[in-house]
């Protein structure tokens, strides 16, 4: 089949992967057991560091983001432990469904989609449950473009309940909008390859607290969702099973490449693209999905359109790749992402395009 | 830090990555909810049932070998289900501990380091087992170099008890040495990326027959180690979370490859690259450290001589990695591939320099 080459890619993840990121993937793979991988990946698990703005432990492990957000849940909670979710979309709906395969015993709050979780909603609930575990916040729901104050919300949950481990998805949000691990106490945050570290889909890296190491199942090397072992391993920058090492490769050239710009300055790329992306959309006559919008991507509505018939004709006449909505949503939403290499110019191109199909 | 650019990797597994692969996954991703994708993951999926030969469905999975094995096993099987796992090195013994881990009720069957499931071996265990489940066999042992005869084995299985499934951890065999999933009556087979594949360690893939997916727990779409949703989706040629997407591309280029070349004459290279190997190790002393190796790769020794060193030696004076013992092997034997692409000059390259160490 063909791969079209030249096509404009804005969804909300997978976004496109830059030159570089594949130049650092297809060098020679290195054996996962020497010395020359074991540096590579101590620089590497540095930069992550950075990344989330911690000094605690980090790990990479293969997966998509949902294998990573499980693994986590997998890791931290034993059944019956009783674990907060709140539920604003899809992503934030899929955690409550896996805790309730695990055995959690789950206290759902249930969002419209489109709006995001209060500071006010979750202070009841934490005193409703003084035997909580955890909690699991999405920083930025992807299939609503939502995002909440997770400083705020985390900040509570760990006074109020001091005991609780506060696990992000931080999937849509780390690299991209603000998130400081330490800072926000929060003791573990999931993120996957193919959104701010632009790259491929199939590795997913994490940060954790040692709050949250401390309430780790050890277990058998023979147990590869657990992330005892990758963080185990990772304190000698040895990965536990066959390392992805061309994966590393192109996460280590994004980290690099982020570092050099520095985060402020990615923080606020996505930033002012969205403030323009909104506002030129705006004057168009459409209507942002979201209550409170994480500037990682932008969900938005023409009323009275076809969606998934503007996202085609964008996609037929200008080569410009979106995502529509999910769920519940599909048809109703498109989803437009500030992640990433793409500039002023794609937002502009992507602009010009929806206002020429829905005018 | 800098990867070395010029080395010549004979590690059984992973294997140097062709060019070719490099280049399918270094082009652009497209969405994965998009008819495009579609059409390309159905091509792909065709393909891999001539790879494992079978008419059987087959899928992909983010993961490493072990995920894979773990999440057939996971997907298979129920907690207190008896299962048969021969253990004869570091992997099979791997799958037993992970059954133990998920609640299954093992039936392990202790071979040797380096011996091989025989078939007057497991007979009397399936008699004195008649209530299993299933059975995991691993076809080559990559820790020990050891192959086991699957056919007859597989096919011995069936007949003593026709409602138990055959799992096999195929990943060092499969697109290497012979393997016909249907005619031997297999019902699961998993294989890896970095194998026979040629790919960047990261994916997994799986086939299996309709005894075996009538089996499957079907589950929420959020379990994403189930593969009931990872068989269900590539019934619409989908997949049920983000993507791979050039992780794919770099699959579907391999076994576009091996098509071209057939599956006969892949077979066969790695066969007179084994024999080529093994015939001129013998004249140089060494021995081969499995009673019935497969063809993907040699495990060996030289009598009297630290193997980590002659490892060493082998890396730093001539550029050639291959990999040492694992677990209770480590120091004891070496492993050299006869997978992928390498062919007699590397193998002549790999012995001219252990002849030169060990001399």
């Amino acid at each position: 089949m063909k791969i079209p080459q030249d096509t404009l890619l804005l969804t909300p993840g997978p976004v496109a992967v830059p030159h570089f990121v594949m130049e650092a993937i297809s060098q020679p793979v290195i054996p996962h057991r020497s010395q020359a991988f074991y540096e590579f990946y101590r620089g590497l698990l540095t930069d992550l560091q950075y990344l989330f703005q911690t000094q605690a432990q980090t790990c990479c492990m293969v997966g998509t983001g949902t294998q990573g957000v499980e693994a986590a849940m997998y890791s931290l909670f034993r059944p019956g432990n009783k674990v907060i979710i709140p539920a604003m979309g899809k992503f934030s709906q899929r955690w409550v469904d896996y805790g309730k395969i695990v055995g959690l015993n789950i206290v759902e709050i249930s969002i419209a989609w489109g709006k995001g979780l209060q500071i006010d909603e979750i202070e009841p609930i934490l005193k409703q449950h003084p035997d909580s575990a955890g909690i699991i916040l999405t920083h930025c729901e992807t299939s609503t473009g939502v995002g909440i104050d997770l400083e705020e919300i985390s900040l509570r949950c760990k006074q109020v309940n001091p005991e609780m481990l506060v696990v992000v998805d931080a999937i849509t949000s780390v690299g991209v909008i603000p998130f400081y691990l330490d800072a926000w106490k929060i003791d573990c945050a999931v993120i996957a390859s193919q959104k701010a570290l632009m790259n491929p889909t199939g590795l997913c890296a994490f940060a954790m607290s040692e709050q949250a190491t401390g309430r780790l199942k050890a277990t058998h090397p023979a147990d590869s969702r657990n992330l005892f072992n990758y963080l185990a391993h990772a304190e000698e920058a040895s990965y536990p099973y066959t390392a992805p090492v061309q994966l590393l490769y192109g996460i280590h050239a994004a980290l690099s490449w982020i570092k050099g710009e520095t985060l402020a300055k990615r923080w606020n790329h996505s930033h002012q693209l969205a403030k323009y992306f909104r506002k030129v959309l705006g004057q168009m006559g459409g209507e942002i999905f979201s209550e409170t919008p994480a500037a990682s991507l932008t969900a938005f509505t023409f009323p009275r359109q076809n969606m998934e018939g503007v996202k085609e004709k964008l996609e037929r006449e200008y080569g410009i790749q979106i995502s529509g909505g999910q769920g519940e949503l599909k048809g109703s939403i498109l989803r437009v992402s500030h992640m990433g290499v793409t500039g002023k110019e794609e937002m502009k191109k992507c602009l010009e395009g929806l206002r020429n199909i829905q005018s």
